[in-house]
């Protein structure tokens, strides 16, 4: 089983309006409602592969019965760890082409929930075979969380991925996870000096075993023990953005339980990146894209 | 006990984002859920005055969870009947002074829910000393509904108050309810020949024994069995109009059950109706603008 950790579940919400009128009375045409997080996006995409996998982190109030409830409705194995306050909401606003996206500022999480969230994760160490940590933080929960699980999963043996941003990234090789995953803008911004590759050197040298950094059309970068590779995409895919370094975790979190050499294990997160950006919704991933750039990607 | 019918009953959902950007990622900066359609609204008025209310109506869905929790933190009794539909949520944006509103189209009902309401409503007449019965049909429900239930309430000796629009309005008065409560422009469209007295005479003739409209700033119009009465406003009351039609209501609906004389219940509706023009939220009301104001309301 992969476990996917989500510390602040969203209920992903988008409202088709045509012709918004801002400053009046709209009738929404559609409403979409689904199960969100980053976390919850990566298991998505490892269900859709046929893996086991469990989604685990923080949700509580009605909102976060309503993602346990779509989760349920997907099939997707869920052991979230309660809190008092609501879990937050996303909301999007297609009035196509133009979006507005709205971001609740979401729950704060007491000290001994965040407590309860390491015991239970502790406990599903028994039989994760690896671990995706991934995503914000929500208010109340410590900078070095993801330091925290990802010491946990090391002293368990289990591998883990964090994809995180801001000072949830700059921590985490403080728990020497197995694959740290920035984006080019995220590890500048951790890493504020040098390029891609010093900067990932650098978050290695605070820890991290390995750094793969997406760099959309671009393709990868991957610094690990086994040396640098780069993979390089035939060709860019058009479609929505949201979800793509998601589907590239999956693709690394299966490399990392398939034991799979790094060239193949960046084929394959490279390829299920682009094919992610070519389904609509976040945690979906389009087949066809996937078959066909997969044998086309070059690693270097 | 006073009974309060929301059929379509909603969430009520207010973001804060100043400078809104409709084609780029808000943050929100404060939220608020809470329960809402008219007949929620009534009972929040009349607990308030410390009634005794019980609200019941159709809640389904993850959504429907979150109203029944709201009003349980409320202290406001329920007893929904369930649909398997969601509920609706309304959203409003508020971007001051601009505010956009989005309404979900809301659930969807089978006949077999709308069955086991109008079950419930029969079995809750033996407590009930008044009903009232407000707001919009969720789809799937008949247009004749709210006559139904009048109806049933007036088989009962349950005086019953329905303040709908549109065809649930025209057909209300086919009930036999006590009162039936129309703004000027729901009269208007409802009975489009003559002014809002013949409009009132018209619903009479149709079958309501009292039709009482309300008319903003300019006060209410009574056509009873009593007589033909008009309450008259000192002043014009600043503020948010959303929710005094219903706190209007809870004052006719506390007049049926205390069975005082024409001029004193239409002087307390359009005391509490301006009251609550002057708070923030539909379903509260401004008690000082109350106290200030009912003593100078003239009936002519």
């Amino acid at each position: 089983m992969i476990l996917t950790v989500t510390l602040n579940a969203a209920l992903d919400v988008t409202y088709q309006v045509p012709g918004v009128d801002w400053d009046g009375v709209n009738r929404v045409t559609t409403v979409h409602r689904r199960a969100g997080g980053k976390g919850v996006n990566v298991a998505r995409v490892l269900a859709a592969l046929g893996q086991d996998v469990l989604v685990t982190g923080l949700a509580g109030g009605p909102t976060g019965q309503a993602i346990e409830a779509d989760l349920q409705r997907a099939g997707l194995p869920h052991a979230f760890v309660g809190i008092a306050a609501d879990s937050r909401t996303t909301l999007v606003v297609a009035d196509s082409p133009r979006t507005a996206l709205f971001n609740e500022p979401g729950p704060e999480v007491t000290a001994a929930e965040f407590g309860r969230m390491t015991g239970r994760f502790t406990d599903l160490m028994a039989t994760a075979e690896a671990v995706v940590i991934s995503g914000s933080l929500p208010r109340g929960v410590p900078l070095d969380a993801y330091a925290t699980l990802a010491a946990i999963a090391a002293e368990h043996g289990v591998p883990a991925i964090v994809d995180a941003d801001g000072e949830p990234l700059r921590h985490a090789p403080g728990g020497r996870p197995s694959i740290v995953k920035p984006n080019a803008e995220e590890l500048a911004r951790a890493v504020p000096e040098g390029g891609p590759e010093e900067g990932a050197q650098a978050l290695r040298g605070r820890g991290a075993e390995s750094v793969v950094v997406s760099m959309g059309a671009e393709g990868l970068l991957a610094v690990t023990p086994e040396g640098i590779f780069r993979a390089r995409m035939p060709y860019k895919v058009e479609g929505n953005p949201t979800g793509a370094g998601d589907s590239l975790v999956a693709g690394l979190a299966l490399g990392l339980v398939e034991r799979s050499p790094w060239p193949e294990r960046l084929t394959r997160a490279a390829a299920l990146g682009a094919a992610a950006v070519a389904a609509p919704v976040a945690g979906d991933f389009d087949r066809d894209v996937y078959a066909d750039i997969h044998p086309r990607i070059v690693i270097v």
